[in-house]
């Protein structure tokens, strides 16, 4: 099997990766617009051979790994590009917008709509892990605008990496994901705005940083690049998410000024049930 | 060394645990309100005996390990009942309110007013673990008011489990720790909150969760009781880091709603420097 990974960072390194250990006879084959990224990929293993769009056409998959603007305009070129019997997936945060554009190719039938949800902070190819999927769920969108016999071959391949698979349309996608991911970032960027704004003194943050601060300025060491068109794309979910929790931070205030303790009590009693919610994920992550 | 803990849960608990193993000839005494926690720190071999105020007098050192509005009540009548050569320090998350209750004490020069920065979101006796404190940040306040030999003895037990020791004035303590510790324990509550109230069906919140938001949540599970009087003590520090932090984040859905994407850019890219002031201990945590 030919796969080909279009943008070669954590999310497309860490897939073939997998891919190389997990399936017999697998060739990779690396498409990147740095070409220190295809070199770099080639001497960690990570890709076996640098290619270009020409070499498409004897493509068996295609994992589209590059941020999301940059995917709405790609992504048509590729499905032109491919034969037949190729299937093509994205791994985007963001699913509406790829799907839209999609809606009338004529090889829409070889595309897959995909958001693998797992990552890390880190960038770039040396980012690449294997078993970063393990147990992960994969987000499938219009599964059924998908050729079976191809979305068959993607999931023997997910299936082989032990992803969880769920299908969901991409507007529900788009709109839960602004909760459970987006709104994380800018929460964690915005926090280490505040912090490096007021302590100059950056000794004073390094000195006095617990794991907590740590912790929640985690995602704050994300790419820029990646998330800027994630944020575009979903606007409209995001502004609705900032708007809720600006609220709630606000309320939160008012309840600090108004000396209402109880208040505040409930307020943190409440949220504590994150922890029943989150459990099963947290006793999972704390054994790998 | 006689060691009496007061309040056995993670922090007074983790402290007494590495007491034990790294200092010779040790006994160490529990106190605690919930007589549960006492059978049961007994049974984890986190102390060594039950205890009452009225074995104080025993007593070379004593931690007071209690919410930080029992602290103010408490201190008081601890160190009354100390003998004159025995060193009781804290570990509360605000320092000015416990500084200034004691300041006129007859036996304020046996009391050490420390902040060990360190800790995880799970509480009780079964949360105490070895190894808490090692290369870990102790913040000391007013450490002039208190007797040399009794620094001298604190230091001592300090440095076997491995603290880092920074001298700080209370009210300067109060105000940095606001930004990197109290607003973080807000930011995140609040963002759990939020997804929460949207997400009345749990398993979206479990199934589209990637580590990021488990990150960014992480201290959503926090202690109420513990947390409620360390923001009421630290009121005026807390408004302001919120104000700051929500005119941030108003700022991002402003800029977003402008559609200004190089602004959102910048944002990010200047915030990305949080990963070079959080470098050495990131590496010392994946050390761990």
């Amino acid at each position: 099997m030919n796969v080909f990974v279009i943008g070669i960072g954590l999310i497309g390194g860490s897939l073939v990766k997998d891919i190389k250990s997990t399936q017999e006879n697998v060739t990779i084959y690396g498409i990147d617009t740095n070409d220190g990224h295809l070199t770099e990929a080639i001497s960690l293993g990570v890709i076996d051979k640098k290619a270009s769009y020409k070499d498409l056409p004897s493509a068996d998959m295609v994992i589209v790994s590059i941020p999301v603007d940059v995917m709405v305009k790609e992504l048509p070129v590729i499905l032109d590009a491919v034969h037949e019997d190729c299937v093509v997936f994205d791994v985007g945060s963001t699913k509406s917008m790829i799907c839209k554009v999609l809606e009338h190719h004529p090889k829409r039938r070889n595309f897959l709509a995909c958001h693998p949800i797992a990552g890390t902070e880190f960038s770039g190819p040396s980012a690449a892990i294997n078993n970063l999927f393990k147990d992960k769920t994969n987000i499938i969108c219009e599964v059924e605008l998908t050729a079976f016999k191809l979305q068959e071959r993607a999931l023997k391949v997910f299936q082989a990496i032990g992803m969880r698979i769920r299908y969901m349309n991409p507007v529900a996608h788009d709109k839960h994901i602004a909760y459970v991911s987006h709104l994380s970032h800018i929460s964690s960027f915005m926090l280490g705005k505040t912090v490096i704004e007021k302590e100059k003194n950056e000794r004073d943050i390094f000195d006095m940083a617990g794991s907590g601060f740590e912790s929640t300025v985690r995602l704050a060491k994300s790419s820029p690049a990646m998330w800027t068109p994630i944020f575009k794309q979903n606007k409209e979910n995001v502004v609705e998410t900032l708007e809720e929790y600006i609220q709630n931070l606000t309320a939160f205030k008012e309840l600090l000024l108004k000396d209402d303790y109880e208040g505040i009590y409930n307020e943190m009693n409440n949220t504590n049930k994150i922890k029943g919610i989150l459990k099963r994920n947290t006793v999972k992550q704390e054994i790998e």
